[in-house]
């Protein structure tokens, strides 16, 4: 296991992770200016969203590896499934090829998908896992021509009523499974994945060479919102450095994301205090 | 599989269901008037909680019975770990042989445990389960005494935080494995457990002779709350059946109870109005 107490280069920042200061909402933050924060502060890289993009991907990209940053991911593909998905599927598709050409555009190599829930009339996952795994195939081509992987990742059930169809890491790899394709892998999120006793197992047998992506935060005790209460890395329940023994066990020795999203904690802070902590939190508890 | 389209002899009430028209609140129903409109609409059992009995155990589980009704269960144990227990393990252990005591004398041989989060000051589930075993087994005795059994329900890791440190069927086994006492099995509530595409199989290799509950509601897609804002069986996205049928084919053949928490919804209309679309959707969804 990889030692960051007095390295953080492997460190990558999810602009989610920002929130509320970002272009157009409290401290205002330009993509540049976030580029700018994280070189200063010796972060490895930064995984971005569409929305902070706008058409400036090629130029966006282009700057974040100038200043000496990988562009470690894109968030993400629409919904695939679900009742949040577009209306119809060429409707869901299209907009699944235009995410794939935005991150062959920022030059990153990983486009994370979040999946959608259980088709409207359709009980439990399965079936709808069955549809996912139909859409992923047919742009996996698609995306291995421009360069790109795609990440499924798994969420937590608490958000399977409409946000996901995969709630494990072995869900996810059983949708790998079935669209068999050398560019789909999974991404392991600890907020989704720090309550599965059976994690370091299931990668350990079947996540070598697959994992994609790897994003930190922490599981608050008293989480007040499934989606955006996330806790600052020691704040929280998770054991980070297990999970991250089971993630690198498996193989995987990319970057470690941060991404937190805390309407009402890390997202009104001072964006530069929020990332001088996640250094500090980086080194001791991850 | 059991048919009940045309039969709710084996349908019980959990009386969280009708929540706010219980003593004290809404329409006010006592024990006694759940008991009667559940005997009136052909209910097979309820299940009670701790605080409407009061010191009444033996006398309303005796007008249960009286009414032809089984006395299916009693809610619950104290939380035996984690950030919400009683401050200390003598304190917990304490209320937790009253809570048997109180199982007893309501002459109900299932007292169910919601076993509470992480302890304080742990990282992850797998310690706390493991004191959690441990303080399980030694109320085992106990309870086998006064013919009360144990039944270890997981909880949604929605609320893993501090709630629970069982989030699957597995994990349930797992702590019941290392209690090994006859009287400790498993409870099953399709809310906590429907996402889970093992959970079959599970049961099916581990669960046989094991399980001591099976309760009933649904997921709603668009889910408010993780506590509150359970759906009517038929309204959400769990696939009701399927998991009956993993239920019943590891052997289990007890009533099946409806526990639905329901603030904003169901606990805000007639008594009445619910324990009949109960009966409907009983015959007709699960």
């Amino acid at each position: 296991m990889r030692d960051f107490s007095q390295d953080h280069s492997t460190l990558a920042l999810n602009t989610a992770t920002l929130g509320h200061n970002l272009e157009g909402h409290g401290a205002g933050w330009s993509p540049e200016q976030v580029i700018d924060a994280c070189a200063e502060r010796g972060y490895g890289g930064i995984t971005f969203w569409r929305r902070e993009l706008a058409g400036r991907e090629v130029e966006i990209g282009a700057r974040t590896r100038a200043a000496g940053l990988q562009v470690v991911g894109l968030c993400r593909t629409p919904f695939l499934t679900g009742p949040l998905a577009l209306p119809s599927e060429p409707e869901i598709m299209d907009d699944f090829h235009r995410s794939i050409d935005e991150a062959a555009a920022l030059g990153t190599d990983v486009l994370t998908i979040v999946t959608g829930g259980p088709e409207p009339g359709t009980k439990g996952v399965l079936e709808s896992q069955k549809i996912l795994a139909d859409r992923v195939a047919r742009a996996a081509g698609y995306a291995a021509e421009r360069g790109v992987k795609l990440a499924l990742e798994p969420l937590s059930p608490a958000t399977a009523g409409n946000r996901t169809c995969i709630m494990t890491a072995a869900d996810a790899l059983n949708v790998c499974d079935a669209v068999d394709a050398p560019n789909v892998g999974i991404a392991i999120d600890v907020y989704h994945v720090w309550w599965d006793t059976t994690l370091a197992q299931t990668l350990a047998t079947r996540g070598k060479g697959r994992i994609l992506g790897f994003h930190l935060c922490d599981w608050l005790a008293d989480t007040s919102d499934i989606l955006l209460d996330r806790g600052m890395m020691g704040d929280g329940v998770a054991d980070l450095k297990a999970l991250r023994n089971a993630v690198e066990s498996a193989g995987y020795s990319g970057l470690c994301e941060v991404e937190i999203f805390s309407a009402n904690t890390w997202w009104l802070r001072p964006p530069e205090e929020v990332l001088d902590t996640i250094v500090t939190r980086f080194r001791s508890c991850c």
